[in-house]
């Protein structure tokens, strides 16, 4: 093995927030503490990226270890997100050599980034430019979505504290609603643009003695006719019907379902919000039913009431493997995470290339959503359920059964 | 005193559910259990008055004390509400003579409705006829509305766990808007036709480290030039702006702010939604700023993740205290709550006539709103905060501040 390289550290957070976003900020900084012989001052950067250029840079060393705990309770990116994207080094290569200086006169030989695939790309970028230029660094990807759309892990950071408060606010609604002997057509919009794990998520609400009429995820082409169809029937037989849909689900020539916004983010993503608005009041026009849109929104990612106690572990530990393997040497990879066991549930963190995960989407399998492609089977409980079988992560209410 | 006619009673729901509702019939039925010598059965409206004119009556007697205890993890109002209007004695006299009858087949005598200021009426009706046909009852309201606007009453069972729910939340979007640089103009939409008590407990969000810019409740006229322009000012100089509203705010002209619909529900509201979306909408389209609006609709007061233990504890008190008045030969009344210290924080249970309550509204006093009529007043706190002081109550989350 090569001479590790002495140095200093800097952290940064990217992309959207997550409920255990910095409680992996908490286990990196912990463990650093155990190395100071290698790695003497520790940094974060303030906006990510977007800082660091403007050299907005937070001293880690001066909060005592009393002071970092509060990062485990902290909702959003505490030390401030992005979504900065650099170009490539030769459009952006004053930006790149910027960072390098940076990284010289503070003395960073470890940097540390916590996002989902967007940020990985980042970290990849410049860990290149640094080898290009001949700058040694230790280049750490920390997993963060609540997507769940990372490749190569089993799950990531940050997905099962927002499906613990999607499953519980879908049991609520479920249960609101069933309070009315006739109630509404429900529909409950959860985030999602390319994947469907989110949304898939509410179907822990069976686990509280609710039922859910209809999942739609954007895995699957959404028929909006009979969509309409099917959720009319369900009513006109129940008096209710609880609908959960990704925010980007869309046709099958592709098209967001009603789209409200034109937006374009930095990332070529489309702002979305609205489809679940549009749906109902599609219904309501059509067939004069009432109906009740919700939208999860920033609650869901923000969640800082029933985080996964799982997940918030898990975050934990991903900071501190982070640190452990750049300690041997790493560079351009990311921790992930890889169950071993189900029973009891266990998982090993690994690392693997950034390049194999950045700007790539783990899809949810076909084999979780039911054969009329409108609800999630049970076959996703197999993938879940072990995962929140801690105390207190399932169960948050056992339902009175009349 | 009179001697008391032994019988059996009936327990209903009416109005929108609160976290706790169930918990107050769980107080109820417990208490039941000790007085066997005088009420022999316990049953329950399925879906209150209107379930009642259809004989949908639950046996409570076949549920052991065990089963009895999911009622207080249960959201939703379990035993079915309703918003059923019973007329004058006149209009629907075959209504009330159907009631009498079915009390008098089910020999009940004790009469327990557990709602809000519209449901309170419908006891007045009920027993006022029974008074005038010659059938003496017991009825008792047991009170409820996450809307706290219940007069007489220092507060009302249901209030702040809602509060809970809608500080933590808040809390939870400002740090969110905060991961980013530059933020959204955020708009919060929380439930209140009338009144501002639930709009104003986001205040508690300050406990949090959060600010909340902007806050408009029912109690003053909305002034929608002035508002946009101090959103836009706000966003101007710190590139975040959090915004909470009242689902009833008005133009004073007493217009609806962005109604979007028209229906009327039977006791002659405005179905409200969509004041949030209506801002968010202008904001963006005269400043071309970024919006949010987040709606916490149901889930307010479904919330079951964050029930405040104060709220469980007197919801299962007033459950109790109703059947205790009632047993002293109590006709006609509701159960208050009445504060008697705020060091430590104790309340008394006290009986008013439903008269006195029935159909009128505690407004939030003017005090509670700051001079320039945007804001909560700091003196706010001194009413809610020795009720939020119980541990789990307040502080759910402990913010690391950078």
């Amino acid at each position: 093995m090569e001479k590790l390289v002495k140095g200093n550290l800097i952290y940064g957070q990217s992309g959207g927030p997550t409920s255990v976003i910095n409680s992996s900020a908490y286990g990196l900084f912990k463990e650093t503490r155990k190395h100071k012989d290698i790695i003497e001052k520790v940094y974060a950067m303030h906006y990510g990226i977007e800082g660091l250029l403007n050299e907005d840079i937070i001293d880690i060393d001066k909060y005592n270890d009393e002071d970092l705990k509060a990062l485990l309770t902290t909702p959003g990116a505490i030390f401030g997100s992005n979504r900065y994207k650099l170009n490539d080094d030769i459009t952006d290569k004053e930006k790149f050599d910027k960072i390098i200086n940076l990284f010289k006169k503070y003395n960073i030989r470890y940097f540390f980034y916590n996002g989902g695939n967007d940020s990985m790309e980042t970290i990849l970028k410049i860990s290149r430019y640094a080898k290009k230029v001949g700058y040694t660094i230790y280049s750490i990807g920390i997993p963060k979505t609540i997507d769940n759309d990372l490749v190569l892990l089993d799950h990531t950071p940050g997905y099962l504290s927002a499906a613990n408060f999607i499953a519980n606010s879908v049991s609520e609604i479920y249960y609101d609603d069933f309070s009315y002997k006739k109630g509404r057509i429900n529909i409950v919009e959860v985030m999602g643009r390319n994947t469907g794990w989110l949304t898939a998520s509410s179907k822990l609400a069976e686990l509280n003695g609710a039922k859910i009429d209809l999942i739609y995820v954007p895995e699957v082409d959404f028929d909006l006719d009979n969509f309409l169809k099917k959720s009319k029937e369900i009513y006109d037989k129940k008096g209710h019907c609880l609908v959960v849909i990704s925010e980007g689900i869309h046709d099958k020539n592709g098209n967001i379902i009603g789209k409200l916004k034109e937006e374009e983010d930095v990332f070529g993503h489309t702002q979305l919000g609205g489809v679940s608005v549009y749906l109902a009041n599609l219904i309501t026009s059509k067939f004069n039913i009432k109906t009740r849109y919700i939208e999860l929104s920033l609650l869901q990612r923000a969640n800082s009431i029933v985080p996964s106690k799982i997940d918030t572990k898990e975050a934990i530990k991903c900071g501190a493997k982070a640190l452990e393997f750049a300690l041997k040497g790493n560079n351009e990879k990311i921790v992930t995470i890889k169950r071993v066991s189900n029973t009891p549930y266990k998982v090993n963190y690994k690392l693997e290339d950034i390049e194999s995960v950045a700007n790539k989407i783990k899809f949810l399998p076909l084999a979780y959503i039911n054969e009329s492609l409108d609800n999630i089977s049970d076959k996703f409980f197999e993938y879940i359920l072990p995962m929140v079988k801690e105390k207190g992560d399932k169960e948050i209410f056992k339902a009175f059964k009349l």
